[in-house]
């Protein structure tokens, strides 16, 4: 015997087990050197499947590919416009969060806000006849993530409300997003009482022609830079968007001023800018869509590039699956409560939110905002821990979302199937809590997972993609 | 033998050893059970006055009176005027920072802003007439400590210029500062140049009155809750006012849009506010005077109640001593550098700003902050553990200003003389740094302590006023 093999029989032998202590026992019994390697068996996935998946040679040059794309995707706001105009659709088509839906399928929150829509569009006197329309198919439902769009909570987008217009320089996408409505008895968490509409009313009439003034005065906004620097100052830019929104309207406020408003106009639109600690959330999704969308389409790539929730399902879409929806039920928040609301009044995950997470801010990093276990529940430990252990899930580090206290760090970003069927880690997402009962509003904000289930599927269906 | 001692006499014993290891591995040799206790000696002071001071049955009242004053203090901003009606003060008054100096005794840039101050009240044509005002006491200084005000590195404050009023609700006190006038080239910093005296004469004629009318309208805004809010948000308090900076833009924004101004004026504000990171400072150190006058004149007291510098000499000042200054010549703050300059081009540490670190926010504060370190140095690490490290020189917790990094423990408040000679940590403090020469302007940012000798100079001090 020659070579290294030969080599490797005049030196002392060591052997490395996994798993069980039994073994490792028994060779040091027998005076053997042992080394113990940390490994678990994957937590989910068919052995065929991970094994296809891990060795398809392609995937890491396009889970490398994807990452790049997302961390170079610019986000500047260019415009402010009636939705008709921006995503081209007709009165009729409502746009809403998380996968496709049927509506005799959609939960409370999500019917309270399209019989809510029906009623701000004019199409419907009242509700009953806003459902009668729903139920006849009369009024249409699409998600926003098949128009480029992304909406917090039910997500419901209409050709009347005015949405905001993001582009990326880098890779040339655009995205869309509504206007925050603020907290409370709002549309996206369900309610559709007088004042949700009248509020509506005012956002088309005064603060989108306000904000689109603004605009062409300031010239665009760069969003990416806010949602970096917001990490800076204790926002996770999901559930916590205090500093986001104090920085969008510092910018915005002198173009604001002089945009040609009338007084009272001026001072409402900056009255209500200050009083929604929210309103960046709007920017920060459209932000967080177009760095995902950049990286679709990567055959190979086992990068998730959405995750979004419709009230009843949670679906997810990776790169290399096209426009595949992977979807399960999805589960109910833990969180805190809204005043005399409890578990018993919160509806399952609602919303497109979740862009954040799949981008690698909001519950990924948790860590930059301490203080947002006040408002989801949990320690300030876990909310450390979390972000901790979100790198086992995700491809790299996003050099300009870096976290102070993790001495700079950047954030966890492009969270990969294989990681987490191995690890059975699944991404944690901070979101808010829609009240059950459609007509309620918000009731709480808490924490969330993604079921495995979809994580499950996703990986079924990249491993039979190595094989086509 | 009876009662306790005898008691004790039949149960085993062990030994209390502190100090050198000596004793207790000779007790242990002989098999005694053997306690250590961590002790260090103090480090400094005089044996007499440390054990007068500890044993004042006064102390511990007085330390406890004078924090509660301080943690109750509220600090609301009512007005906006001229220093002239504010402080009552003559145009041949000029205050400054730290603790009373002559003008021979001035360093660079206390003379720098001096003279620019003596440019914008029209008191001198040029830089060598007002000089001359200056050397031949023609103007007058004094410091605005006296005057119940605090000023940021020079401090110079002269009659035409605007300054807050903030009033405690609490306690009934009143404290004043100017209006902060932004970063760079700036009188505070030591610069005098036209831009200089140009933007001082646009504070005057165009924002203090545009601030006035908008807080007459808005009505008072709490700037103690401002400071609670920005410990949650990343800043500080001293070199990080950016959160605080744009809760005060939001909080008078649209009062600033509807006070009647011109709109160019409005734009002109709005936009010298949003580009100020440091807007804050001046509202946040009035907001400490305010809090730490609370606790003056408390007989027995150790409490410090002041830390300020002139830029020659760092003095303080405690409760229980009245009006008196402990001095010693001030250090150089040790951190970052702008541009070209570097560590011989900075003056020795100046302004009021450690008013901040008094009440037990700024350099105390640092975890809240990580990102701070960007700017004044040191790593993420150190800035957690100086924040630690404060708890050993304090009498109490702010259960107001908490730390969410540290689960919301409270920040460090009433650094205690004693404390301080017992264990030798001196304050931290986060600060600016002004060039050495006058008219240079700001230089970098870094991090520095008070010279020992301050603290043993109050300990003298305090130890005979117990034998008074």
């Amino acid at each position: 015997m020659t070579g290294p093999l030969a080599a490797l029989l005049t030196q002392p032998l060591s052997v490395i087990t996994a798993g069980v202590d039994l073994f490792p026992e028994a060779l040091r019994a027998q005076g053997a050197e042992v080394e113990k390697v940390h490994w678990r068996p994957p937590a989910f996935g068919e052995p065929a499947e991970l094994s296809a998946l891990a060795a398809d040679p392609r995937r890491v040059a396009a889970n490398r590919t994807a990452t790049e794309r997302i961390l170079a995707a610019g986000a500047e706001l260019v415009a402010v416009r009636p939705a008709a105009d921006a995503l081209g659709i007709a009165r009729e088509l409502f746009l809403h969060a998380g996968p496709p839906i049927e509506f005799d399928d959609v939960s409370g929150p999500l019917r309270g806000a399209l019989i809510g829509a029906a009623l701000f569009e004019g199409l419907a006197a009242d509700p009953d006849e806003a459902q009668r329309l729903l139920e006849t198919g009369r009024i249409r439902l699409e998600p926003c993530h098949h128009h480029r769009a992304v909406g917090p909570m039910a997500g419901v987008t209409t050709a009347s409300m005015w949405v905001s217009e993001l582009h990326d320089p880098i890779n040339g996408g655009t995205a869309f997003c509504s206007l925050n409505e603020g907290l409370g008895k709002v549309l996206r968490y369900g309610a559709y009482s007088a004042e949700v509409i009248e509020r509506l009313r005012w956002m088309v009439e005064v603060l989108g022609p306000a904000l689109a003034a603004a605009l062409a005065r300031s010239g665009p906004i760069d969003i990416k830079s806010i949602v970096a620097q917001m990490l800076q100052m204790g926002d996770e830019g999901h559930n916590r968007n205090r500093a986001g929104s104090l920085m969008f309207l510092r910018d915005l406020a002198p173009a604001i001023a002089e945009s040609g408003g009338s007084a009272t106009q001026v001072v409402e639109v900056l009255r209500f800018l200050g009083g929604n600690e929210h309103f960046f959330l709007n920017y920060g999704m459209p932000a967080a869509k177009l760095a995902m969308d950049a990286a679709r389409d990567l055959p190979g790539s086992s990068v998730v590039v959405a995750m979004a929730r419709n009230g009843t399902d949670f679906g997810i879409q990776t790169a290399g699956t096209g426009d595949s929806w992977f979807t399960a039920p999805a589960d109910i928040p833990e969180g805190l409560f809204l005043g005399g609301y409890g578990p018993e009044d919160a509806n399952p995950d609602i919303g497109d939110s979740a862009i954040m997470e799949t981008l690698g801010v909001g519950g990924f990093s948790m860590a930059a905002a301490p203080a947002i276990v006040r408002f989801v529940g949990g320690t300030v430990p876990d909310a450390l821990a979390t972000t901790r252990q979100m790198y086992a899930i995700t491809v790299t580090e996003n050099p300009t979302y870096t976290i102070p206290v993790q001495e700079f760090r950047g954030a966890p970003t492009g969270i990969d199937v294989l990681s987490v069927a191995r690890t059975g880690i699944l991404p944690q997402i901070n979101t808010g809590m829609a009240g059950r009962v459609a007509g309620t509003g918000q009731v709480g904000a808490g924490l969330v997972k993604p079921p495995q289930e979809c994580f499950e599927n996703a990986l079924r269906a990249l491993a039979h993609a190595t094989r086509a």
